[in-house]
């Protein structure tokens, strides 16, 4: 209620200091034994180069002999021209030294999304308006859902909404048909209150992460009904935690988690409305930190930059 | 990702037990001065009256001498059609005796209620939401706008969506043309980033609590562009406070505030995009307890129970 | 940095409104099946004993033939001279006819603490210092430790400090030389940090409530080592959570809980040290609470008023 | 209440890896206008004398001719004793050409802290026991009062208390009194709710940075009486703020912040009591971040690496 001028444009991308071109933008991750050097290394090339190093973050497991990490926000005039000679030379004059697995992600590059919804509408909702709105920078291509509520406000948003339904005896099956169409097509799906456990084999062929909610703060509740048996357990805190989705259910490395208080005087179904909220903010963080490219997942934690 | 049966009906209204037909529920709201006996009165004819006490909080603003204030769950087989008879009793024989103002609320009617919006649509969007969802009891009759942008977002949610452009010379007139729509029809106006600030006169003709967000913890960075100021501050938390709008503007009895954790690397623009969540929370908390009876005003402050 | 006036005086007990003599407030504790009638029959009962009830708390586990909770603060003049007349008319003309377990504590009466602790002195000495400031009602009688670290430090506080060794042949005989100490002489025993499993036969024979600080999120990381867990675990929170002891270790009812966020680069002694701060702020919380008879237990939760 | 092992031995410093020896590790601080090459100039000097960077942050107010913070620990086997050359070289080689102002501080030297505090303990005592147990490497050398209270409590941490009295009358005189305590024995002195106003004059002569503890979240209620003022305008958070003491009061470069929840039946005596956890953490926040050489300080604000 305060008469100020609201900007119409979109929101930039992360990581794009005011006044600078995003398309002078990228992301440099870095993955490599750790030794000494790297550093002195990966910065001298870059300086070499032109390119301003903008942010950094670095983390080891272990300096003595564990995993190094690096994402460098950097700043080059002619990134989107040089980038391939800027990969080739980064591959040839540092990568191969170190034993580096490496991307260089342009700030203007989306992340192509699909997501997988049942019924609950609040976590597939929040991150439609979110791409939309330029929040996350990613591109939600496809909706899919094992059942058919939700079609008309997803597709609301311009969005394909594909139905597979999904039985016990069909299982195999509208796996099958939901491969054909993420392979090869998406960077990451996510899991906004899927209702149904995805077979291994749906993980290994999948081609991209997959990004899941779970209504608990795991190791807490995993499985099945975390509200009901929170009430149950008369907690005074309930949560949510976004994970990668692995063949062992709930045991994925965490990405992101909270906690809202709960008290005695909540029902199950309360803690299943107020949980709601927790459920989407946590899930949006970890899909925007995952589009950002701040994601780094070790064995069965993650690293978030 | 647990296969689990999901209710595909709406939720039941707030203060509904489990197992009770929620139109055999009643809230009971009662202020007045505080003086010996006012329970004992209240909780004797409702146990007359065949009603059961679920649930019930009370508040003095001072044992001696000061307001005492009283919401009382109650189950009554009978509530809606013992309803007029109940209220002529009360009337009669508590509420005269102890200077009551007092309200039954039955938990099956909902709220009607006005939203009002600039060009930001996180509070609105998410109201509507919540609305459709049946999670906070309300019917968004109207949403009014000084500005097209939201017309078919709002559209879609099956609610009317009114332009009435404002400028520094028709302000007057718009204000009229919102009056006309909005008086006798609503029992609250929600100011969701509604970026005009209303008149006196417009507050006093409404006829209805009008609830407003702003986006930082009152009474810290009152006014315009507070973002701004607070990256200009340097402050590690943000917030959004919820309060019913009056005439000194962020002066206003406060409903619900929040905060999130900020850093020197988040720019204005970074605030500004978390922010939005906080404010969209702190809003729907402030209305879902509107629209469940939970909120008592005082004169500078409010009581939530 | 500000010149003000500082009180030199201890805090007011907590319940006391402003300007009210603490001998006159008192707490009236209720349990029985619910039915109607319940609050008619018990504020009648105060109203004419001239007792004013200055705030109140109820809930019901279910309507329906469940328990019914009630926790209301009193003011009462001449509580402290008619405290035995009034306990014998509730018991005759209400109590009896509700089959009511019922207790009223007088605001003044502090309850009788004893501490069991090892070597880790953060929950030891806070709820030590609270004591000293009167800011949590209770008179702590002794600290008994199966180490012998922290004898200086509490000593200072003026309580008395006893060394029970404990080893794997001596528990059965350090746990009747504790309850010797123990038994009948306190009203509460709190584990601040006390590193030996105690029997069931000790939660049986001490003859008052025992509360137990866990170092994570109860049900996550039960048992031994909960912070190296939480660790490998990847969590992106950890937690404390105050709980009654009973014979199943860590599956008591929960009193509070709380979380801190954590992160990759938290070693687990970061989230040992870190998480101590959250461990005693828990565990001061349910401690007051306790003191102040706020709460009530149920089989395997509590109601926290 | 798990039987486990507990470590006798004081904690590590912070920074240093599992394993390392802690006279390995150092700190190195350096800020100076940004430009393309400062962290290739600087990884290089430190991998050519055989430094190894275990983490580093950094951040620039602004790419295009902002300031550049940079916070780097690195392992150096010999750090101790080639402390001299590893300076001088740092001077010549890459300082200079960048206009550096830096500093490398070792992980194992301990900042030398005073406290001033009058009657409130909290805060006082919390910093204490934290520096007693090594949980913050800091020496506190003395503590400063102008009241006799807190001498016993003080004094029995093994650490020198004097009361030095303050009137309107004799504030000058006082102030002299302590600068000559002060000046030149501290690199850091703690306001740990001092409640009087110290003079432009003592913060220029103090000769090193002085952090304050105000008991609200600045800009909030800045001045005198912030619980009372904040329980006046019925908020429902309060919170507390550390920051740098400047002339102007209540305006330093803010460090650490943090809110708890309030309600309308909290008094204001309930929030001083609820207050002074939130207080005594923010406060131990801060000052473990300056004395782990975690903060850069800009003209309003701070970086916290």
């Amino acid at each position: 209620m305060h008469a100020t001028t609201q900007p119409a444009s979109a929101p930039l991308p992360h990581d794009v200091p005011a006044g600078v071109d995003p398309n002078e933008i990228g992301r440099l991750l870095v993955r490599c034994p750790d030794q000494p050097g790297i550093v002195a290394a990966v910065s001298r090339f870059l300086f070499e180069c032109g390119a301003n190093i903008v942010a950094s973050d670095q983390y080891t497991t272990d300096p003595d002999g564990g995993v190094f990490l690096l994402r460098a926000v950097i700043h080059l005039p002619d990134l989107m021209s040089e980038r391939d000679s800027l990969e080739q030379g980064f591959q040839e004059e540092v990568a191969s030294q170190f034993e580096m697995s490496w991307h260089l992600a342009p700030a203007v590059e989306q992340k192509r999304v699909a997501l997988m919804v049942s019924r609950y509408d609040h976590c597939a909702l929040d991150l439609l308006w979110r791409a939309q709105r330029g929040q996350i920078p990613m591109n939600i291509g496809v909706v899919i859902s094992n059942h058919s509520d939700l079609a008309d406000p997803v597709r609301g948003f311009g969005v394909p909404y594909v139905h597979i339904p999904v039985t016990a005896d069909t299982k195999a099956e509208a796996e099958e048909h939901q491969l054909e169409l993420l392979r090869g097509n998406f960077d990451l799906v996510v899991l906004a209150r899927y209702m149904q456990i995805l077979s291994g084999s749906f993980l290994e062929q999948v081609g991209c992460p997959v990004i899941n909610i779970h209504h608990s703060f795991l190791p807490a509740f995993a499985g099945a009904n975390p509200y009901a048996r929170a009430k149950d357990r008369g907690v005074k805190l309930i949560g949510a935690t976004a994970h990668y989705a692995t063949v062992d259910l709930d045991e994925g490395p965490i990405i992101e988690q909270d906690t809202i208080r709960a008290t005695h005087s909540d029902t199950a179904s309360d803690l299943e409305r107020r949980g709601a909220d927790v459920e989407r903010t946590v899930l949006a963080r970890a899909v925007d930190w995952h589009c950002n490219d701040r994601i780094a997942r070790l064995d069965k934690s993650t690293v978030v930059f």
